[in-house]
């Protein structure tokens, strides 16, 4: 073979197989409204091969109503290029989801938003869009933000995400161990931060609320501005208050505050809030899809929209949203879920590209000490550099890989499915989904 | 040089020079509100080279103020990548616009909607854009819809777009000559309609309108609907008519009419007129930015945007609009100017990614009797096919080129900037811009 039809066949972008991996990885006990996370949590890891030989990564929620959609939806990419996504997303209404999946207003207890038929989709093509960029910047040598006409900044600024926390796991429940300790008060959360930014340089800052009475948490976030005076500071109690709740937060915290997300749910509740309040009003769960976005925004109901970019449907919706909060005026900025370097990569390119992203974006990477790349990334000065390897620009640890999803697939089913409140009953056997609003 | 030094040598993306090349290109003397098109209309060819070696090809808008802004802005892309578009676009209002150009509210008599400084850098950078996607394609072997994603459809349709028209452009005028013949009346205009079918076998009709009082274009419209019955059809009076003409418009052609194209200037009159028939409104001059979008959408003004990705800011901008306008339920398709061979390329290829166009697009394309292309792009069955040659599929002629470049540099200056309402005078000294609404 000529060196020139050597490079010509690794050209070739065919899809030739789909690897769906699912894998347990460990997440310590933070807690937020609904309990407290479980020792594990399920992601699925995507690999889609070119028959040029080149292998792409994506990653997504890892959940059985996702893996359950997976496949059908990774059968539909076989034979077809990986620079051929439009059609792949024109067409995956053709995927049936079962109806039992999407009869509940809400996923985990709320805390991702309504569940409907095409976000459970979407949140699945995701990962197969990330993979196929991944490839195809591969094939051609170009990162994949060059994929997406290109990075507007070299490096991507995140926030540290603060959690109340215990130190460890309840007695008696299998679990990785990690060295945060616990963080249950103000005096905690400040030295939850202090290590952040000593660790990774995050200049600004947010806290998962909706744990402890209100009080509690606003004494949390004074005691965070006095550590560090000047920095964006938020608070995030996913849907935990009333509309009367939030306004007096708001009121009481209104001076130090760079936005409250979530503080209540819906976006009549949220639009009446914002209507009160002049502190920015931020969400991942009151526009979650495109299709809440119109009432949300004719009624101003919020002001900055996180994105995450595995359920708004992958890099290029992402980039959408984007356009669409440019246009009317909102902000934008990215929310995250437990999640791996794969998608801190797919998060960091898609970041770089967005002119309009002025708010840190939020990672939970800090808290994962498990991951199934060879490198992990870094975080310095708060902020992860864009890479401009082709592709992602990482590379898949099959060991690791493997090791994880040998405990998925040990696991007896108690910890395929996300439940925060399930985990919280492991420690208070009295505890139920709370009512909202808490407060 | 082994192949596998040339290969990478052909791939380096940086662009190393940017060729502008005015052009006055000839045009049939169409007829709408404002008065009557010049015998030749200018355009701007831009070629965006490569250090591999590659030649992009861009077209725009010609006149004057376009071309001031077309030297600085395409001194910014040297040096930078040809994938590297979004820092440009981020960057592009750092090139000043003269405050005298954007200083009238509308722009050709207002037939290209609001002006402003902004949209004067975009209609510039749309050309710029669209070359370095050609060049970024050619390079990599693609067509230009892969770079956004994949075609969704093999082939996009047109619809044949309807002028009233003289036979020649006035006596003593410098101008070519086609066989078209005139259209002033009813039966002219179904005689019209019939070579569009039988020549490009389009099967819907655009009429432009606000040429003659409304009851003789009613009647137009009902002689076409009797002679091709079923077929979808348009009526654009380029905004001259009031909002009680328009509605009564609407009354009478409402069984036959697909939408009314701008009935009546602004978003407030365009609201009033819409909620008052159930005729679709469609628009290319009350929503032709990103900022009018959101008055217009959330009173309900417009059912249809026509993106002109002249004037939107490229592909990808439409694609961005695309998704906005599904986001809020409303339709999509393109609006056409007089153009070339390559922005119908650049056209097809954008709008064979759009899932949600679901309206014929406009092109004038037919009406051209010249090109700058070593062969024309055809209609075939009302549609033009989806190139899937690298880049956008098209050749540049050179000596046509030249020819049509020459007669820009011959022109004294009286064509360089279209005015129809002069071209208007020529027939008809007493002619004057008329009053809005006309009607």
């Amino acid at each position: 073979m000529t060196a020139s039809a050597s490079a010509s066949a690794s050209r070739d972008l065919t899809v030739t197989e789909v690897r769906l991996t699912p894998v347990l990885v460990a997440d310590p006990p933070l807690l937020n409204t609904q309990g407290v996370h479980q020792p594990y949590t399920p992601r699925l890891i995507v690999e889609v091969v070119t028959a040029g030989g080149i292998t792409g990564l994506g990653e997504t929620y890892g959940d059985t109503k996702y893996l359950e959609l997976a496949r059908p939806l990774a059968d539909r990419l076989l034979g077809h290029r990986v620079d051929d996504l439009n059609r792949l997303f024109a067409e995956a209404d053709q995927v049936a989801v079962d109806a039992a999946r999407v009869s509940g207003q809400v996923d985990v207890g709320g805390l991702r938003g309504v569940q409907t038929a095409d976000k459970l989709r979407l949140s699945v093509l995701s990962a197969l869009e990330v993979a196929c960029l991944d490839a195809l910047g591969k094939s051609l040598g170009l990162p994949v933000h060059a994929l997406l006409g290109g990075k507007v900044r070299d490096a991507v600024e995140y926030s540290a995400y603060l959690f109340y926390r215990w130190a460890e796991h309840p007695e008696g429940v299998t679990a990785e161990k990690d060295d945060w300790g616990a963080a249950v008060d103000p005096a905690g959360v400040v030295e939850q931060a202090r290590r952040f930014t000593e660790r990774y340089g995050f200049t600004s800052f947010k806290l998962k609320g909706g744990v402890f009475p209100p009080e509690e948490e606003i004494a949390a976030v004074r005691a965070l501005a006095a550590a560090f005076p000047g920095h964006p500071l938020r608070l995030d109690p996913n849907g935990a208050w009333s509309v009367e709740t939030s306004l007096k937060v708001a009121k009481e915290l209104g001076d130090v505050l760079e936005y409250l997300e979530d503080p209540t749910l819906g976006t009549p509740a949220m639009a009446e809030v914002a209507a009160g309040t002049e502190v920015p009003l931020a969400t991942n769960m009151c526009v979650t899809t495109f299709a809440e976005i119109k009432e949300a925004f004719t009624r101003d109901a919020v002001q900055v929209v996180l994105s995450d970019h595995h359920y708004w449907g992958g890099l290029r919706n992402t980039r959408h949203l984007a356009a669409i909060c440019r246009t009317f005026g909102v902000g934008v900025s990215m929310h995250s879920n437990t999640h791996l370097g794969i998608s801190l990569a797919a998060m960091t390119h898609v970041a770089s590209t967005v002119p309009n992203l002025h708010h840190a974006c939020d990672s939970h990477y800090p808290w994962q000490s498990e991951d199934v790349l060879t490198e992990r990334l870094a975080f310095e000065g708060g902020t992860v550099r864009v890479p401009d390897a082709p592709g992602l620009g990482v590379e898949l640890d099959r060991d690791r890989l493997a090791f994880l999803h040998r405990r998925w697939l040990d696991d007896d089913g108690a910890l395929r499915d996300r439940d925060d409140a399930a985990a919280m009953r492991i420690a208070d056997p009295s505890w139920t989904q709370p009512a909202v609003p808490r407060w």
